[in-house]
């Protein structure tokens, strides 16, 4: 672990730093395999399936049996943890739900906007041992509320050809539409161009390796979609004397299981808080399943010592952490000044896993700095605000003039004939 | 223009293709000066700008006086037209904020949903002899609503180091903090990095040609957001006998008089109208002072007669245009089932240029077929939802059981474990 003393604000960037990768080599690849998938569908799904997944499939295609068997094999336990995480991440998108804004700005010009859902959604979900249920329900709760007709899930079969059931249960339990035995660039690829088996759609949600995330921005190029840049995930707490040392160092190392390039920091203004964590999370970590892997993510972490709750407020939003644990005897200042975090956690009884499960928030989030220019998932993410604007006589007897004139100090004289042609029919019949 | 009747909707594709373009060439020159502004900031700016532009400047940013002497030279029916125009957009975006949405999920989880600002936000305006400040309008007015701190607006200087008065007036008017005399890849690339004279923002709008397009593009590899992918203007009109054929002809005219690839769309159940419409652009055409441009659009113009409504929408939602205009006898059928559409116009009265200048709607829209999966610019375009929880002792008690069954089930222990040190410690306690 790394400790840094009152670091001055000239070196946070440093500091701070997120780990570049270089993405050239795997381009290549992600670019034939699209190609191959644009011009030969299911074919080409099939010869990747059977290389990169190992299993030659008759169908591709998730069946109704296939359901029924995999809702047997998960117990009453799981099942009733995953159904009170959906019922709690359906109230919190639920709420999310918006009116028509209407708004009448002269008179007799009425402009209304209005959010309709995007009728095509697709959802990958990784395969491997550590079935990524909980995302199902991030993502198809919320696509399902919007109203999306299509909501097709594609997840790799494993080399028995099938998908993990907790996935297909939970697929199951929130409205996915139709869900595919696909993994990987070819089922990036398939979404994007439609394949006999695998439905196109407009916009792609999920997470991946860093195959599937560069196949995901190669999908940007033909029209599609997706859900936000990925980078690998991170947490940044801040805590003074308030906080409990067990807690803050068990959140920080349920953030470096994830990956040994998980980001972990700590900010406080407490040294003895920070050495207190410190032995914490070396007492924690030893009894880890995936200790190897935390441990070289604990390796690369931060523990940061600030003068103050104002320094620490600035780095913080310099950083822009996706994940912002609040355990301090001033919470209300982190919580009204944070500009740039993805979804903020606050007091000691609030883990950054109560937010990846079950509290109803989205677990979907900015990495990578995004949190100053992107949202997590939301309601919104699946749908799209448009426009309507109805004009009575009145109204363009009102607004006309002024299109007029900017239209033609623009240079646009058409754009001006469809307001002059309108102006002379009515004066004509006044 | 080409009329087709009654087309299968096997065909729709083919009659709805958008021409596509190669960038390959241009990406190169892009990157190049991407990496050199990088590398060298405002000397490379000065240097491309010299180059592009023909000027060498002493000084980037506008100064108080250059905005004064810009407000004497706009003539006062123009300032009232822009004015106006200002207020109607202010009052829509207005109301286009949202509250904190706050749900307690289950008893002591408390969740809530905020959107804050996005901090620094970059305004590409092109330069040229058709000044666009309508769209310092659209893009300045709904950023100063959202509470974005820095505005920052770059547009190019023509030979004699000038901004178009129109811009500055426009710019200053509505809250840009920042005017920068750079246009083109070297200002995408300042907005970018960061330079001396350009500061570095985090989300980029506003239009551009190619070059523009394919900067903005790049600049999404450096962790900068932007407004939308962009493409062709274009207009789909579905009318009948109930619309005036010369109010539709000058429509279409003024989407044709953007560019020669703006692609210009009627549908209508009336073969009547169609002709009608026409022999009305014919006679417009004529007039024009962009005819030469509108002419070439026209060509390639589509005018499709379909069998009946049902038909028609289901032809526009396949295509999906960025703006749409309703004029039948059977409008409130097309409002309510057009999904894919950038922004409506309904009625005899309402041209898109209204919605292009002076409506209060804004007038940066999806194209391209976006509108299948992005919003148009609206206030939400600048900012981020972040959402916020805290859970009680209670709160935990109640959600952490499911969430320990579930972090265990997906494989992560620390996870679990982060709830398990909390249920413990209050367990001992009681």
């Amino acid at each position: 672990m790394n400790k840094i003393y009152s670091p001055k604000s000239e070196t946070w960037s440093e500091i701070l730093k997120r780990p570049t990768k270089t993405i050239d080599d795997i381009e290549t690849t992600v670019k034939e395999i699209f190609k191959e998938v644009q011009k030969k569908g299911d074919e080409a799904v099939s010869k990747y399936t059977s290389i990169f997944d190992g299993i030659i499939l008759e169908d591709y295609e998730v069946s109704q049996d296939e359901i029924v068997e995999a809702i047997a094999l998960i117990s009453d336990e799981l099942k009733d943890a995953i159904q009170l995480a959906k019922s709690n991440i359906y109230k919190f998108h639920l709420a999310q739900k918006t009116e028509r804004i209407s708004v009448e700005t002269t008179e007799g010009v009425n402009c209304w906007q209005e959010k309709r859902p995007i009728q095509k959604i697709g959802l990958y979900i990784p395969g491997g041992t550590a079935p990524l249920f909980s995302t199902v329900l991030m993502l198809a709760v919320p696509a399902a509320i919007a109203g999306s007709k299509e909501i097709v899930l594609c997840s790799p079969p494993d080399k028995n050809g099938k998908i993990n059931p907790a996935i297909l249960y939970a697929a199951n339990l929130c409205g996915v539409t139709k869900i595919i035995k696909a993994g990987g660039i070819q089922a990036i690829a398939g979404m994007t161009f439609g394949t006999q088996s695998i439905p196109k759609v407009y916009k792609i949600f999920g997470p991946g390796n860093q195959f599937v995330t560069v196949a995901k921005q190669l999908a940007t190029q033909y029209g599609v979609a997706i859900d936000m840049p990925a980078g690998p995930s991170e947490l940044l707490v801040v805590a003074d004397d308030s906080a409990v040392p067990a807690f803050v160092a068990s959140d920080l190392l349920s953030q470096a299981e994830h990956g040994t390039d998980s980001q972990v920091i700590l900010v406080s203004t407490s040294k003895e808080l920070i050495d207190a964590v410190e032995s914490e999370i070396q007492s924690q970590i030893a009894v880890l399943p995936r200790k190897a892997i935390a441990e070289k993510a604990i390796a690369n972490s931060k523990l940061i010592y600030v003068e103050n709750d104002a320094v620490a407020l600035q780095l913080i939003n310099e950083y822009g952490p996706e994940h912002f644990i609040i355990c301090t005897n001033n919470d209300d200042f982190y919580v009204d000044g944070i500009y740039n975090a993805g979804s903020v956690f606050i007091g000691n009884y609030t883990p950054e896993s109560a937010g990846d499960y079950a509290s109803g928030t989205n677990h979907t989030l900015p990495t990578n700095g995004y949190a100053k220019n992107y949202s997590g998932v939301n309601l919104d993410s699946f749908m799209k605000s448009m426009t309507f604007q109805k004009i009575t006589e009145k109204g363009i007897l009102n607004i006309g003039k002024a299109i007029e004139v900017m239209a033609v100090a623009e240079g646009l004289q058409a754009h001006k004939n469809a307001v002059t042609l309108r102006l002379a029919q009515i004066e004509a019949r006044e």
